[in-house]
């Protein structure tokens, strides 16, 4: 018989890790006025005046909602492999896309797809955000990326988004993989890249010389990766690990590229757990398409979801809650996170003690049992006569 | 490329907080009868024959309201920002807001608190208390706590609540702070402070020379911050860190500052809890929330939620479920920790073998799945035919 | 300024417990055919041949459950401060219990227990039982204990349960306290003790000459003590601590004294866990509560309602599932771990490789995921039509 | 009194261990073009072209679903402890169970499988998947294993799985156990044998010969070992700790026995993380019951009901949600990990990094909240109004 002294040690040293429903914010010695908290971050050539974006996906970004929350002080970055890009009249699409029963939905979706991307609709739309006055942010696949570079720059967008569901610096492929440093070197534009979660690949895409890095894989609303792939690192540490990575190649490079959030972010308080573990802003998706004037009219889907052979993502009923101006500068008329973005990020860094982003990136954060947790036991308690808590 | 040796650590680092749901209370070597177990602790220059405050809240304390759990031997805290000190007639605007739909209540609260405060009602109402022979304790935001002392003091109030959602010794902004240290020298009122959740905090308030320190943010039942501004701490955690100041404080300066508990509070079981982590009495808002003859009527509501651009907490319908003589002292009728709150800590400190208040504060604290968690659990095992546990 | 290098540090030390549904039991390197493990164990004086008591409760054992309960090998316990020892018309008290309406079910409690216990009914309850040809166990509070054991002990009753919510062996009190020590050298009846949960207490408790300590506060099925008290330990861990002193005390002594786990047993599992988590036997109430012949018909209530002041536990309707010997001995209809209950902790025994009981307290307890959470997680899978698992 | 200085330290010892829901995959430092990756692995003789198995369960292997699956690259294993080498007329005793009523479930079940198994029959269903052309698997308990082996290799099967609930190299029993090490010497079939958890099991079964080993115990879908018997390791650390087991005994004999994950694998999610847990491949049981072609015809029930003293497992309705070629190697048209396995492992292995399983085996896997409970909360989420994430 094998004799062995050795025990089994791989289950035993597995790292944790924590979303956003499992940390809270905790006050520090000091507090600010709100009305002294500075909320802008630099992105790239720009200084925007608040820490938030808007997905790139069809059912929250349109030219004409770019335009409108780009008033707002949010940059709405346009998918160019979506429905905009596709079809003239995309509007009509987006229709077809709300009005089929859950059933057909995926087989429309793939089929709506599989039409080709048109330059000419590139330009055309990034001219029309570009008229509205706002400042113009793409997203497209790596792919199509270097193609569609001198292209996009001369219809006179400012950023460019290169965005695969994980990305990293060493693709095995038998096609040829984007040159991430060359595109970089040779584009005026401003470039951003992502989706990474780890210290290690945030640090090389760096490297690459791009402005900004896009930080989440698989935790959003309409993402199905988890129990598809297996896949996903929850977003507290996927965000403290690429901002350790941004602070170490600040002190190395001098240079600081900005550490976006992207994904599972659904009320303020999410935005503020980003901003406290690190981020310089977010990404979002589902509480734009929750806007009156959003382009999926109350609902939401991801944009994995066309894919023909492992659709991954689904359509959800978000509603409709009230104006881009309600949910990004209020006032709020509801209590619950959903308005009034820039006042809940202000009054949590004021609370928190915090003039600017950078000091929010430092304050205290705690492992803390789940709010949304504690609203179900509230229900709970609820029902079984406990009352409110 | 950039070589480095460092790997991210601040998510392997995170502090683990608990809430009241995540700790219970284990016997020790001894038992003690109840009726031999003493629950009065000392406020300031006075001895409460109970540790219990009822919450600066307006569905919870009016004038009247704080006669009657005087009676009980409970402390009702007066707002003195609230309907009471606003209106001749608060008991109609209390009905405005009992009746008003779902969708109305956020823009009626802002619009009700908008009025401004009468001193001549803040007069009236602290006299209408202290004519019913218990004694009198009211709240102040900060901003107007020193011009309102001496107004306070002549009117005959004891105690003087200074308390904001976070508070610290050092707020920047470009108004002038409350200057605390003077205003406690100057006043003949008790004065407390809140809320607060960090040793170090705690520890600076208690050197500006109040009798008190309210610890607790964001737990509280119609409380939303957690949600909007991503902040709270867990009450466990926070209570057994601002009492290791008192006791540090205590130890340095011969003088004992009392930590109140606020928030978070339901049944009695957590009164019990708040104590064992060691706080010296509880300040709540829902369990008379409950009472039949409280302001709300059944239902209850948070002070943040008038907030003219952030409007954080919600009105809750906790129903009427006896008199506050059944609450307070029993005897219960109910069995879910609703009523009798004294005979229950009575009862829990004899069953941990605590003869005062200070040794309940030294009962060992286990982390122990949630009771309410486990109340799913068992409703769960009865819908699979698995009966009760 | 008072400076500090010391950091709160209590609730970073807090001890962890667990509960059953926290743990299972992992196999070994050996297994054994079911028909071989020996469940057998002894208490006192006997032999048992099953290592199950059924808890001394109305709704549980009645003399007549405890004759049937007797021939399956189970030792029923009946409560001497019941309703079998206050009315010669117990059975229709019992009626009136399960038929009284929610809303008086705790007033109704409060009146039956009201009226005095009888020394006649105690002398002819234990006949009764005794004539059936079974073993005699009865439970009395500690402040009845001494006087009424020699009427218990004429008798003809085998084991006194001297039992309280929380035993200690200093109760401090103007009463006189129960001298356990000298009730075990002058009685000739067995006397056991409990409940309790910890190492130091088990082991004083043994030190008395007892010849079982009951271990367990708070997580039975028709407790709401930590609700209303704030008070109880989770089941593996109080086992665990309390076997430990009794190894440590056989260490020293030579005396074997059987830890008997005393609540929240629901399913057979948690039998098979309490043993390998170090009991000798376990007392269980709601799984017998739901036999056909149980005195509760159907329903299930805590012994602990009663109290005149501080009412705690609560009525549950548990069903009725099939006969004492199905839910002992088997065969079992159902699969969920209501019957059969001998059956299941041999099979157990077997695939853990234990051929006694004492073999059972030693296989490997592992931290685990709920069972009923993942029952949780299993509907939450169907609903979203993830199937089962 | 007895001194004691020992603290007890059971409970503060015991090991975590951690299942599906528990655990997330996390890319590494490159990504892989889905198209390169491979997922076939070595099992005995034989290359399989996929890392699936499908489970030896009556309502997932009949002769025709091996035969079909097979065509899909699937080893489907037939029971011969089923329905199918007992009757004749197998397909009517399906439609009988299927038929049932919920309560006559179990009385059904202890009675079909009650009739003898038939040497002809085995035969018969051996050649039935044989001339369909693809390998033919068959599971058998240990106690009939060595009886039936020349039978079944006569008959020209490939694979032989010896099973049991728990297996061990060491069964105390008075019955003669079966000598593995002399069958695999003996036998020209491929043997392999389960079902275990730990290192240790492990490893000594792989000392017998045998060429694969099956891991899991108490978590699949049709199985209560649980709640009835209190046994069960969570997935990720049993594949863990065997695959280690694996790894040793490679390295010091050069033989590599394939670990095989059986049990709780519901999505294609879960399959990935077995493979990251170290697994080779999964066998599986309610992914094909909710084929259309699947015996069970949407219903889904464990190999333990029968036992005629202690059934454990139940019978669930999975439904009916597509082909086997849409399930195992699509086109996806569901979105939730039940549509195109082999697409979403190739997905995950390339998000990853991976090229084949054995680098897909070494990807970092995380701590992480459960993807399910995520569910429940994200419904939460919607039932508060708070929409999506």
């Amino acid at each position: 018989m094998i004799s062995t002294d050795k025990t089994p040690s791989r289950s035993n040293n597995l790292r944790r890790s924590y979303g956003f429903d499992e940390i809270s914010l905790t006050p520090g010695l000091q507090t600010v006025d709100p009305s002294l908290c500075d909320v802008s971050f630099q992105l790239g050539p720009h200084k925007l005046s608040t820490p938030i974006l808007a997905s790139a996906m069809d059912s929250v970004v349109s030219p004409q909602a770019a335009a409108k929350m780009g008033k707002e002080g949010v940059l709405g970055v346009l998918n160019l492999q979506g429905l905009w890009t596709r079809y003239e009249d995309a509007e009509n699409k987006l229709q077809e896309i709300i009005s089929a029963p859950d059933s057909d939905f995926v087989t429309l979706m793939q089929k709506l797809y599989s039409q080709p991307v048109r330059d000419d609709l590139i330009q055309r739309r990034i001219a029309e955000i570009k008229n509205s006055g706002v400042l113009v942010g793409v997203s497209s696949v790596p792919q199509d990326a270097e193609r569609l570079e001198s292209l996009i720059s001369e219809a006179g967008a400012d950023y460019l988004f290169v965005q695969s569901t994980v990305t990293s610096t060493k693709h095995i492929s038998q096609q040829p993989s984007l040159d991430l440093e060359k595109l970089c070197k040779k584009s005026k534009l401003s470039i951003l890249v992502g989706n990474c979660v780890s210290y290690e690949v945030a640090l090389q895409l760096m490297e690459t010389g791009v402005d900004g890095v896009l930080v989440g894989i698989g935790p959003g609303a309409a993402c199905t990766s988890r129990g598809v792939l297996g896949v996903g690192v929850p977003m507290a540490t996927a965000i403290m690990d690429c901002s350790e990575a941004r602070d170490y190649f600040e002190s190395k490079t001098g240079k600081k590229v900005a550490i976006i959030a992207d994904g599972g972010i659904v009320v303020s308080g999410d935005i503020c757990k980003s901003l406290a573990s690190g981020a310089d802003a977010v990404m979002i998706g589902s509480p734009f398409a929750r806007a009156n004037e959003a382009p999926g009219k109350g609902f939401h889907w991801g944009m994995a979801t066309p894919s023909p052979v492992l659709p991954r993502g689904t359509r959800i009923k978000v509603g409709s809650v009230g104006t881009y101006k309600e949910i990004i500068n209020g006032p709020a008329r509801l209590d619950n996170g959903f308005h009034n973005m820039i006042g809940a990020i202000k009054t949590s860094m004021g609370t928190l003690g915090a003039q600017n982003i950078r000091e929010m990136q430092q304050v205290e954060v705690l492992i803390a049992p789940s709010i949304l947790t504690e609203g179900k036991v509230y229900q709970q308690a609820q029902k079984l006569g406990m009352g409110s808590r």
